[in-house]
């Protein structure tokens, strides 16, 4: 199905539920899915970030791409990450993602390699070429470690090379700019992944989020987009600092023994193994398990939410 | 074939020649691996960072490791990178190197994900268990943004769990900890991938070098290897001085129109074509090419050392 | 003076004008303090980074303070930064900020040294017990290479250690982890020095704001201030915007040329100068100046926003 | 006394004994300056960053260069670090120091503001039209966050604006940049600050060394500048190796605990007080202090060096 232009609203990112031997586990998977359908959402992203795409195999990646097309039927659009390092490796991941059925696919800026400017603006040219479908840029220092400026974004806006920008990268000064420099191109979608911050992003004109905590409370971020599209900024805020106290769950892991990711990731798939929606909180290799007592404090925070 | 241990000498990344398509010139790298063997090298390393495999896609990867093992016939030893973001993309990569022949594989650290030393080491721990051949740890803080430190290592080492390090930090002082650290280990190899500083590195103990530039040069750094393990000390830093100054062809590239990697890659292709080892310059989507006038600064590097 | 608990409304970090033989220009100075007093600024921040304090020498930051004590005379706290590497050094800062009638001080987490969490909470610790004054924190990791968790703030705002917080990191999550984690300490100030997300902050709960670019326009951040104070949020996002438009002189000076700092500080004051309110638009050495052509510019910016 | 051209053998970075109030302990600092000198060191270096000059005020900076010029009475050398922001703060250091005696200082790049090439470049050449001594540049890019490329040292070198390098990089591929590029300027001085690659650098050509660790151990440091001098680098790098071995001290300090500052110069400090030749080990603020079971630790070091 075409993706509406622009996209509005909340895109969450897909988690991959996992089986102990850490196989896609499609049953828990299509659970997910009804869970966030049926919590109001208005598009899905799959294999981004929160979804383990960097870990998972290509095998798996093109199952999980499958699974939701299959399953949503067009009920949203479905978006797919691109994750890899350079053009040729990423267009490899696009060819499987649309044959899969993905309505648009989403990109870094090149990682690994040491990369310029002039060569992440050559990377999206290319690939727009290619794709069937639109490419969405993600700008996501933390992983890529370059930095995707407003001056490229628009660039590459004004091109037509790239529908929209997913913003991951907690720079809101910059991703205003984007937001305030597209207004002339109503067409052209700006999302921000910063979970804690959508009611500002909001504010200053963004489409859309694309929220990981999504997973766990769907309808709670549904509320907040509602709110804010109303204009009701008093009880957006009261929903958003709802939201940011239970995101506090992604600190249970203890960093003398993992990291962010494992941390993170392990506490939403917990949460949403102790929901009844996942079988198991499996994240995959090389990502730390959480133990029983950081796992109980994710319990805490869905309790002290209301949703457990 | 079994790789010696420890591996010592020459190990040349190999550069990965391709069409004006982006296609694998299987010719031109068949040239090439002559061209390294006739110059002494005393073992291969295909799909690395110099061999642009961030760049390549799965099919093109197999086919360089195909290629190199098929011709080179056993005659010395073939590592093949195996570079992705987690471990279980790994092993696929694993799998398929060694399924096309490859006799040891070469990895870096977990990288797009934040990362934990906890999860490095874990990440080893689970690939060496899984692999049909050793594993080599490889230093890439540029690329990967951790650095491997010397007690990891040495842990590892410790375990079993690597066969050797190839270090690309530029970090001697951790590379000298690894190497006096392994002393009583005979059988686990150091090996540096700093082309400038390879004198250095094996008067400190290093079993060998991974220079980039011996693509251009095999012959210059084999001589540079014998007269480090003569302890020709005098002769050894001339002979280094030498192709320090043929390395500086990596700046040709003009910064403000591309990246490190699009200038230094670049300038070895050229340099490989201008001799007429390969048919053809190009390097990999999204890089930049050289201007004319960039190759032929590249040329005068060649006719300064006396390569033309 | 003491300082309101909380401090809230616009606080300028005032630019320091200068000769241009590089000595504080005064009576310069002080044009441009009746400047930001007229336009109703609440409070003054001398010697933070817009002031150039990591320029100014010993003698030249105690002239600034004394100036603006001196001249303010009580009509609304001074604020004082004391930028420095570690604490004993800051200590000097302090007692000659204090001696010279500052009301607050404010200062960064030590840099230049490797640094610790707790040797940053026993920095600020030190500090507090030997400060005359309160001591507010200064989030800046661009400058000094840490960040200020909010986990580090909120306890140390639970000790009374820190009087408040000036976020200039742009990582308005963790701002406001800090706002939300101090709304049961109303004394407590939080403070955004970034300029072009001040609506979103003030939504968020934070007290006030510290742009720099209020030197030019400090009647347009008063009116924004009060917009956000009145919930007219609409409206306040217009002039938000407008300054975000009129902050875009900060990008004028040539990257291939110079630095960050020189382009934004030079515009800054080539947009004092022009407005007539500095006599010389020098920025303190090793900055590079603006050329002519860049400084027409300046007016250009300063021309759209009616300020001309 | 004028600096040699170019200055040649062990220079170390002069620890600043404190006593428990963290005052300059100034019969220590003559203690620690015979014992360099019985070693055989052929300069001294003061206010560099191991000898705490990020920490000491004014006050204590000037009475360190005043005590150390004072009592070394034209035996060696003595170079006094200027460490400090930028141009008019280091400047006012320059004067200090050298009003003091010092017979050279050593910069650093600016750091705190962001930093451009060009404003690296004039930050030196106005800090050596200013100076009536020697200025050597300074290269610790863990410090500043800047890198003193080789191409701007060679300009500045050719220009006659910088008098060496101390390079405390840890990129020796760059150092040696600098020292083949200075060869034709057999003036221009080159010292390694990386303790642990002296044999390393010196083999490349390097002039000298300033190794931190030579305060315990200064003897050690000169014999291996001998051996390297004299060509014998099997010993030479025996010798390198058992004071890596005693380098390891550096490590003692609990990571969870403390940053790498407190730890090392800790560790250093230790090491003198437990050799009886300074009174306390006290490191200055915010440092925080080794526990007992860590000094022991260093002891142990000491111990296996013959050192105590």
């Amino acid at each position: 199905m075409p993706v509406p232009t622009p996209l509005t609203g909340v895109v969450p990112p897909v988690c991959t539920p996992l089986t102990p031997a850490r196989e896609v586990d499609v049953p828990s998977l299509i659970r997910l899915l009804d869970h966030l359908l049926t919590g109001g959402v208005d598009a899905l992203f799959v294999l981004g970030t929160t979804s383990e795409a960097a870990y998972l195999t290509d095998a798996q990646r093109r199952l999980v791409v499958e699974t939701a097309t299959a399953h949503v039927a067009g009920a949203v659009p479905v978006l797919a990450g691109a994750i890899d390092m350079t053009t040729p490796r990423v267009l490899d991941h696009i060819r499987s993602a649309t044959t899969a059925g993905a309505d648009a696919v989403v990109v870094t800026a090149p990682f690994y390699t040491s990369t310029h400017p002039a060569e992440i603006a050559r990377h999206y040219r290319l690939l727009a070429a290619e794709s069937p479908v639109p490419v969405y840029a993600y700008d996501l220092p933390a992983g890529v470690h370059t930095k995707l400026g407003a001056d490229l974004i628009l660039e590459l806006a004004g091109e037509g090379v790239i529908a929209g920008l997913k913003d991951s990268s907690g720079d809101l000064a910059n991703f205003r700019n984007v937001i305030t420099g597209t207004r002339s191109r109503p067409e052209f979608t700006t999302l921000t992944g910063s979970e804690l911050t959508i009611d500002a992003a909001l504010a200053m004109g963004a489409h859309g989020s694309v929220p990981g905590l999504a997973n766990i409370d769907p309808a709670g971020y549904v509320r907040l987009d509602r709110l804010c599209r109303a204009g009701d900024w008093d009880r957006a805020r009261a929903e958003q600092e709802r939201l940011c106290a239970l995101f506090a769950m992604v600190t249970v892991g203890t960093p003398t023994r993992m990291g962010g990711s494992s941390s993170a990731l392990g506490a939403f798939k917990a949460a949403l193994q102790l929901r009844g929606i996942i079988a198991c909180g499996a994240t995959a290799e090389p990502q730390v398990p959480l133990s029983d007592a950081e796992i109980e404090q994710v319990g805490k925070y869905l309790a002290a939410a209301g949703l457990l």
